[in-house]
C-alpha cells in the first residue's frame, strides 16, 4: 500500500481512529471510540468490565446507556438491571444515561447530537449500522468488546472491503425506503456483505429524507454489513446543525476508489416489498401476498417508528377504523418524534382508529413486551426481523412491511398495497 | 318484615333484580345480572364455563371482555389469553369487546355508556365498587360465579348490610379524594366493611368531580366493602346523558332507613395522606413522610389516572422537570382520557418533564409491566394497594398518595406536599 491508494471515506475515518495516515481492507487496526452505548439488554457490559478488573471508565464523556428494550421495565429481572445501570451511571459519572422515557438508541443518539460525520461509535446492538446515515462508522459490538472500550477508550477492527449499492430511480407513491431495502436483501440475500461495509448512492438516496436513509443503513445488518454509509450532503448537515455542538470533518472517498462489489437497483417501478415467514431476505412483491390475514400490525422500532412513518400511517388511517379482527401498535422511536407527532395531530388520528401507542421504545421488535404474538398469530411489522419467535411465540408468523403498507393492512384486516390509499 | 321496612336505594335495586318488593341486610337472593365482564386476567371464566358444560352465553348482549391489565400483551401466555377469549367472544357472538387499546374496565365502562343508576353489574376485579358513584350495584366476582352468571343471566347474592360515612367540609386547595378515602381508610382499618356496603354522603362528596367519586367507590373495596354508592345527583345525571342511551331509574333510601353503622369525617383540615408499607390502612399526613427519597412514580389506574389526574400532574409539573433520580410513569385510564388530556396539552407538558406515557391500561398496578419496581427501590403510586410484592419486587417499598402528591413527588424526588404548587 502507498500513497497512491486511492481510500474510501470509511477507511479515512477509520485511519484516522487508529492515528495512521491509510489503511486497507483486512487490516486488523486498534482504534479510538469517539461514543460506546450500551442498551438494557446488556447488563452483561458492566459484568465483563467488572471480571476485567475494571475500576474506572476511561472516558465517561464518551459513554452512554440507552433504556429502550424493556422501557418501561415489564419484569423484576429488567427492572433490576436497569437499577445496577443506573447505579453504575452514577458511580462512574457516565455523561449519558436515556432513562425510560427517552426511546430508542438509533434514533436518540442522532436526534441528541451525539452522531456526526466522521466519528466511530459502538453499541450493544446490531442495528448500529443506522448511523452510516450521517456519514459515522457506527458498528454494533458484543458486552466484552464494549467492556474493553469502557476500560481503554480503543477498540480493535479489521478494516471492511466495501461494496456499493447504487439506487436509482424516483419512487412511487406509496413506496419508501423500506420497500428498497427489502427488494435489496431479497435480491442479494443475507449473507451478501458479511462482514463489509455498504455505501448507498444514487438518486433514490439523495431523494430520501433522513428518516428513509437510516432505513437503508440500519437493515444493511441484515445482509451481514459490518457497517454501512451514505456520504453526507446538504440534506445531512441541514439535519445535523441544529444538533451538534462541535466540529466536525466530512470526509470523501477518493476518485478512482475501488468498490469489492458494485450493485446497480432501479427502482422506479419498485412495488411495495414483503419480508414473508422465516426469513429477512424471503422477499416478494405485495401483490403475492395480499389478502393475508393479520392478527396484529407494529408500526415502530428503530427502521419503522420515525416520524414520516407515523405521518404516512395517520394519512393512510385518518377518519377511518382499523378492521376490528386486527390490533394495532404504534411504537414512536423517541419521545421528540411522539412529541411532534402529538402536535402534527397524528396521534390522535391513530389513537381514534383504534391504536395503542406504546412509549417510546423497541419491545415489541423483539418480542419482549407491548404487544407479543401468540401461537398460531399472524404479524405484520415495520421492524427488521421474522424469524421464528422474534415477536413473541416461534408458532407466529411475521410479515415484514413498510409503514404505509402495515397501516393499510391495518384498516383491511389483512395484507394490502398501501398505493391505494396513497396518490401522491 | 313487613311493608314498614324503610329500604336503602342499594336493598331495592337488589330487590328488583331478584323479582321481590323488599330484601333485607343477611337474606340470601337471586338476581339479574345486568352486564357481566371479564378482564385479562381471568381465562379461568371461560374454562369454568366450559367446565360447566356451558355451551352457549345466555345474553351475549350482557357481557364485556376488556383487555386492561395486560394492554397490549407483555408475554406470549398473555398474548394467548387475549386470542382465546377474542375467539370465545366471536362464537359467542359476546357484544362488547374492549380490545387492548381501550382502557381500564372502571373507567371504559362508565366512559361507554354501560353503567348506570339502578344496574346490577359484576366483574372479575375487586375495584368494581367503584359504579356505585353512579348509584350502581357494582361488585368483584371470582371465575365460577362469573361463569355461572354467563350461563344463566343471574348470580346469587347476600343483601349487604349498610355502613353510611359522611364527608364533610371543603378539601384544601392540593387535597384530593385520594386524601379522604386514605383517610377513611386509615381510621376505619381493612376490614371495617367486609360483606358491607359504605354509601358515601355530606358535603364533600357532593362537591367532588364523577373522577373524584368514583375514588371514594373504587376504595372502597379496600375496606373490604361488597359495594359502594353515592346517590345520584345532578353531576351524575349530566355525566350520563350523553352516554347511557337506554332509560333508567334512579332509587332513593327510604327516609328512617337505618344504617348499619355511620360515621362522620370532617376533612376541611385535611392533610395530604399517604398510604406507607405494606398496608393500605396504614396512613400518615404528607409531613410524617417527606422526603423519602423515590425512583419510581405511577400516576394512573382505576383510582387515579383519570383527567383531572392527569390534569393537576400537569399544573404541577408545567414547563418543569421531574427529578433526574426519579422515573415517573403516566398511565392514562382510557383512551378518551389520553385524547382528552393530549388535546388539552397535558402529555405534552407531562412529556416534557420527563414522563413516560403507557397505554391506558392497568399494568403498574399489579406489577405486571410497564414500570415494575426493582429489589430495593421505593414507589410513590396513585393506584390502591401497597402490599409486598404488588408492583414487582416484595423487597420494594410502595407509597399510595393522591395524583397531586405523586407529581410533586416526580418533581422533587422524595415525598412532597403538593400543597405548595396547588394555591388554589
Amino acid at each position: 500500500m502507498g500513497s497512491g491508494y486511492n481510500m474510501h471515506a470509511l477507511e479515512k475515518i477509520l485511519a484516522t481512529h487508529a492515528g495512521k495516515k491509510e489503511v486497507s481492507p483486512g487490516e486488523i487496526i486498534n482504534c479510538k471510540v469517539d461514543l460506546a452505548a450500551v442498551n438494557d439488554l446488556y447488563l452483561q457490559v458492566i459484568k465483563s468490565f467488572q471480571e476485567m478488573g475494571g475500576q474506572k471508565v476511561k472516558d465517561p464523556e464518551k459513554v452512554a446507556f440507552i433504556f429502550d428494550h424493556y422501557a418501561p421495565a415489564p419484569t423484576i429481572k429488567a427492572a433490576l438491571n436497569q437499577k445496577i445501570m443506573r447505579e453504575f451511571v452514577r458511580e462512574q459519572k457516565i455523561k449519558y444515561l436515556f432513562d425510560v422515557d427517552a426511546g430508542i438508541c438509533h434514533q436518540i443518539l442522532p436526534e441528541s447530537g451525539l452522531v456526526w460525520p466522521g466519528m466511530l461509535l459502538i453499541m450493544t446492538d446490531s442495528h448500529t449500522t443506522t448511523h452510516g446515515a450521517f456519514g459515522a462508522f457506527g458498528t454494533g459490538v458484543g458486552a466484552t468488546d464494549l467492556a474493553v472500550a469502557l476500560l481503554t477508550g480503543e477498540l480493535w477492527f479489521r478494516v471492511p472491503e466495501i461494496i456499493r449499492i447504487n439506487v436509482d430511480g424516483y419512487l412511487q407513491p406509496g413506496v419508501m425506503a423500506k420497500d428498497v431495502i427489502l427488494h435489496i436483501i431479497g435480491t442479494l440475500k443475507q449473507d451478501a456483505a458479511i462482514y463489509k461495509a455498504i455505501e448507498f448512492t444514487g438518486s433514490t438516496v439523495k431523494e430520501l429524507s433522513i428518516d428513509g436513509r437510516m432505513v437503508l443503513t440500519n437493515m444493511s445488518v441484515e445482509m451481514g454489513a459490518k457497517t454501512s454509509y451514505i456520504q453526507p450532503d446538504n440534506k445531512t448537515l441541514a439535519y445535523l446543525k441544529s444538533r451538534v455542538k462541535k466540529p466536525f470533518k466530512v470526509y470523501t472517498t477518493d476518485p478512482g476508489y475501488k468498490y469489492a462489489e458494485e450493485f446497480l437497483f432501479e427502482v422506479e417501478k419498485l412495488e411495495p416489498q414483503v419480508a414473508v415467514p422465516h426469513t429477512v431476505d424471503n422477499v416478494v412483491s405485495v401483490s403475492e401476498v395480499e389478502g393475508v390475514e393479520v392478527d396484529q400490525v407494529f408500526i415502530g422500532s428503530c427502521t419503522g417508528g420515525r416520524l414520516e412513518d407515523i405521518e404516512i400511517a395517520a394519512r393512510i388511517l385518518k377518519n377511518k377504523k382499523i378492521n376490528k379482527n386486527t390490533r394495532l401498535i404504534v411504537g414512536p422511536a423517541s419521545k421528540n418524534v411522539l412529541l411532534e407527532a402529538i402536535n402534527a395531530g397524528y396521534i390522535d388520528i391513530l389513537l381514534k382508529a383504534g391504536a395503542t401507542i406504546i412509549p417510546p421504545g423497541c419491545g415489541p421488535c423483539l418480542g419482549a413486551h407491548q404487544g407479543v404474538l401468540a401461537p398460531g398469530e399472524v404479524g405484520v411489522t415495520t421492524s427488521s426481523r421474522n424469524f421464528p419467535g422474534r415477536m413473541g411465540s416461534r408458532e407466529a408468523k411475521i410479515y415484514i412491511t413498510s409503514p404505509a403498507t402495515a397501516a393499510a393492512t391495518a384498516l383491511e384486516g389483512k395484507i394490502a398495497d398501501p398505493r391505494k390509499y396513497i396518490k401522491e
